[in-house]
């Protein structure tokens, strides 16, 4: 963490200094008349978002949400590697880490071949791949994470809380004149003494993060399309006394004839969830229809786990729905022929736009990346540092994450829904099959296999080879480094924070760095002073030179070899109002360890290179160490200089 | 972590729920007439001791200080390994190696051989060796050590506040009666509106974390003696510009005229401690008569520091100190003569009872562990565990440690104020003697090499070397293991949490341990069935089995070959209100590294054994894992049987 930069500040070093600009928003319980950004649902989706913006003093954001407060129990529970290095940018990381269940190996049963009414262990395997991320996969309570992201929020310069008990009623987007508030929404109060009230807010951009029934996308005539669902599954948090010995394992038990379940056990050691299969559903028929109560999860439950007693002592929280894979094609306001003459005002994100079965632990996760995705470009356009043409490149990048997500779905929970192979039903699904399948796509489910399409914001592959293991549109695998002024060990990558910056990391040569023609000189010489340089052009006057793109190096020597001294100025850049140094800029390999980072990203030793990365982590583009001048034009493509 | 133990409780798990008995302590602003505990002292020693009681519901205690309100800045910033460990039992560690700087290196710095007159780097060596703990050394404000502190006691279930500005005025020890607070404290309130009212506690015990000029010492007629303190040095926290390398690093400058500095990189990246030597002072003279200001400590680390410049931009803190050693020589109000028929009412820890140089970092660390060797030990007799004798065993053991606490920092003080040798100077110091010095004390720095001699609480050394990584009387050392029932990666000594609870560990032979006449079965046997267990004796009838004792089991087949189903029944204890069963009992060792727990602690894997931990995470004794008397006459020794 870095901080005291403007002078000694005591306490909470979380705790930002409250901006004077910023309304006390905790005190006024009542919204303002106009906002830059309206956030609709305080899911992880708008929570995420909110977080993010509430980085930045000069937005002014507003989250709302119909329920009275916020969520104590249930719903989403998992929490992938992917989503975890972005819960490191956003500080709280370490404390999922410490309260959360870990998910480390995964165990599946099926029926007993010799007696096939009991069940037995069928196979058991790692849950992540080695090396895949430096997190773990883990599981908690949704309500946790929300906690953070409020604590995130609260102890923000924006001091930002959510408004509770304010429904949407409806939305209108009008046209857009500079400068101008053109989403009109209307929000009707539900708490007590202000039932009925009105509040009309209006908005630069209104982001739905409200759900599978969005009233955001109901607003923008959008629907999500689909399969239907017909098969019902319940879904219980439990404590329960059991002699199953795998009750401490994500397990997947397939039974001969009574269905399939999955145990999910939860953090603290006691608790567990069970996903139960139910009845397949005619078409049309909904599972509320069928009166399912929690004693049928628990009967199902205890037929599957057979010959295993499972003794069911509390409920913490249950609930019974139907899956379907469905999708909505775009994820703004505009229309495929609008999208030359029209920027988007509207967006959603998460569920409102993909739903899907919760048993491959996805939804949470790749609604918060959609979330982080749109967070920094709408503060870029916000704040004038790119055109809000930007703001198309979140609905044909996400939409296309969600598109691979349903079809994934769609197989997994085929899987797992369908009827076990047999003599009798030679059609059925093969245990083994479902493991292999598990197996195969652990780089998925992780959230580490995501992957945007070459664009303006994610450059082509021509020199992808210079960094095999860093690529290109794929989010920035960390490895560990050596902090070269204070020689900590550190993850690369957890340099990156939630502060809506462009990261270069820039990877040397062989060569001494400290001479005057290294390959590291010229791109930090370029960089520093050329008019051409990105960094120059696009950095307010008096802002601190990393305000916009934070410049990092990495060395091929080791950190007692190098002087920091005589490395390159804007390395150790001078910052803040007292211009104190930067000393974190610098990095040198762990050479204490078989293999260095240059080895575990395969980075040309030789030539070394340039890592582009995204404020949401994700990589943008890998260019020569000498490619000042593409360098230069990546950013042209989509930046706008300073006035 | 372990919750929802005895149901489902959403939010965050460090809260506890608060004990219907103990009152709501900040909302009373009036301190009761009578209370198990009174601490007097906010500091380190004072707060370690209230977030240890404020654990146990039963136990009414209440903590004072003159102080209006806590700590914002300076003193104390070294937070040793082993502190480290302990503030994982209190569940900060996380929070402190997060924000705190981390001492990686240690540099040194002596004149240039050549050119005498400027400084060159003569060394740089590893700060904590490798493997001497799993945390590192830190640096981080006092301050903020204090409010994680303040956070345990806070969310504990007595939800202790400190009491600010309170006096203590004096304090008298009259005749214990059974049941009886013989400890009477008069407390004068310094606050706006009630300036010179006096307040009456009578207290069973009262611990005086005071500091140096400790009342609670003086009252008891205590005094610390020792050395004179005629060396004067300064410190200071700021923010500077400089081109001196190794300003991120832990640096020891000394200059061939001009004196010498420490540097001691604090949080956040940009904030720096130096310690400057200042003048001898004439005998019996004070630093304070010198009216020395802090532009003296910058001119003088500007001279030392040369050729490098050293631009003061903010003074966060400054100060100047005498260095003495000084010492009490017993811990709390018994005189020797006493000792056999009277035990300790009041007791003295920290600086209160030990001062010395701050610049080894030990200052605070010491007086951390003196508070916590107390804490257990004074909620035991209070809770009828133990006959107040135990209470005898806390000045033996901690007057021991300070002892050769005074006699390092003795030489250190003494190296680090010796004029450098030379032609001129041939009796003084060379820079070379005072990196070897460093390096050889390393663990005692880190606070690893504290170790309490053979007592009742620390048995003989018989059967050490059936574990001879694990030292009878030292802290229980922490390795890597596998849990068997969720494979999860975790360390051993992280299950000893600051709870007042003792832990055996049992490493298995190498035997099948689910076998009827395993020595693991035969001691779990012993230990849930015998009547002469100290499991059964010394647990309440109704407790958890855990709740005295905690017993842990660790084989040495991989967490994959053993059947949990097979174990014995004393490691998958049914718990809590609805016999809930924990399933952190029981670990393998890690075979994915080279060497698993069982090599990195010499632990004989032909016989295995038992090691018995306190509640302070010191090792009590190590016994052979057939020893049943043994361990149940080692027990015996201190506690008392449940009524």
């Amino acid at each position: 963490m870095q901080f005291h930069l403007n002078g000694v500040r005591t306490g909470d070093p979380d705790l930002f200094e409250q901006d004077p600009k910023a309304t006390a928003v905790a005190d006024t319980h009542a919204l303002p008349d106009t906002v830059d950004v309206l956030i609709v649902g305080c899911g992880p989706a708008g929570l995420t978002l909110a977080a993010q913006l509430a980085a930045f003093p000069d937005i002014t954001t507003r989250i709302v949400d119909q329920k009275p407060g916020p969520l104590q129990l249930g719903q989403a529970d998992g929490v992938a590697c992917r989503t975890m290095e972005m819960f490191h940018a956003f500080g709280f990381c370490e404390r999922v880490m410490r309260e959360a269940y870990w998910v480390n190996e995964t165990s599946f049963w099926k029926p007993d071949s010799e007696r096939p009414e009991k069940i037995a262990r069928s196979g058991r395997v790692q849950d992540v791949e080695d090396g895949l991320s430096e997190f773990p996969h883990v599981i908690l309570n949704q309500a946790r994470v929300h906690d953070f992201y409020l604590d995130v929020m609260r102890k923000a310069p924006n001091r930002l809380e959510p408004d509770y008990s304010r429904r949407l009623v409806d939305l209108e987007v009008g046209a857009a004149a500079e400068d101008d508030f053109p989403v009109t929404v209307r929000l009707e109060r539900t708490d007590a003494g202000h039932e009925g009230e009105v509040e009309i807010v209006r908005a630069r951009y209104v982001v739905g993060c409200d759900g599978a029934r969005s009233s955001v996308r109901k607003s923008l005539g959008r629907e999500l399309r689909g399969d239907s669902a017909n098969q019902a599954w319940g879904v219980m948090d439990v404590l329960a006394v059991t002699d199953f010995p795998d009750i401490r394992l994500k397990t997947l038990v397939q039974s001969a004839g009574e269905g399939s379940i999955l145990v999910i056990p939860r953090e603290g050691g006691y608790l567990v969830r069970i996903y139960v299969e139910l009845d397949k559903l005619s078409e049309n028929e909904r599972v509320a229809s069928r009166n399912i109560t929690v004693d049928h999860l628990i009967a199902a439950t205890q037929r599957i786990l057979r010959p295993y007693s499972f003794d069911v002592k509390e409920v913490a929280w249950w609930s019974v729905y139907e899956i379907g894979q469905r999708l909505c094609d775009r994820f703004d306001d505009v229309a495929e022929p609008e999208a030359e003459t029209r920027t988007p005002r509207v967006f959603i994100a998460g569920d409102a736009c993909h739903t899907h079965s919760p048993k491959a632990g996805q939804g949470m996760n790749v609604s918060m990346q959609d979330a982080f995705n749109l967070g920094w470009k709408l503060a870029h356009v916000l704040q004038g540092r790119s055109g809000p043409e930007l703001l198309h490149s979140y609905s044909a990048e996400r939409q296309a994450i969600a598109a691979e997500l349903i079809d994934f779905d769609r197989e997994w929970a085929r899987m797992l829904s369908a009827p076990l192979k047999s003599d009798a039903n030679p059609d059925g699904v093969d245990p083994a099959e479902v493991q292999t399948y598990f197996v195969r796509h652990g780089r998925y489910t992780a959230g580490t296999a995501a992957r945007y399409r070459p664009s303006e914001l994610t450059g082509g592959s021509e020199h992808q080879h210079l960094a095999k293991g860093l690529e290109i549109g794929m989010r920035f695998h960390s490895a560990p480094a050596i902090r070269l002024a204070d020689a900590k060990p550190v993850h690369l990558g957890h340099t990156i924070k939630a502060d809506g910056r462009w990261r270069i990391f820039a990877f040397a040569d062989a060569d001494e760095p400290a001479a005057e023609n290294s390959a590291i000189n010229r791109i930090c010489t370029f960089l520093g002073q050329s008019p051409h340089s990105p960094v120059r052009k696009y950095t307010a006057a008096g802002a601190d030179v990393d305000a916009v793109i934070d410049v990092r190096a990495v060395f091929q020597q080791g950190h007692r070899d190098l002087d920091l001294e005589a490395m390159p100025g804007l390395l150790l850049p001078a910052k803040g109002c007292y211009g104190l140094y930067d000393y974190e800029k610098m990095f040198c390999p762990d050479l204490t360890g078989g293999k260095d980072i240059f080895d575990m990203r395969r980075i040309d030793r030789k030539r070394g290179c340039m890592v582009v990365v995204r404020p949401d982590q994700y990589i943008a583009h890998v260019l020569p160490l000498d490619a000042h001048d593409a360098l230069a034009a990546f950013f042209d493509g989509f930046m706008l200089e300073r006035g």
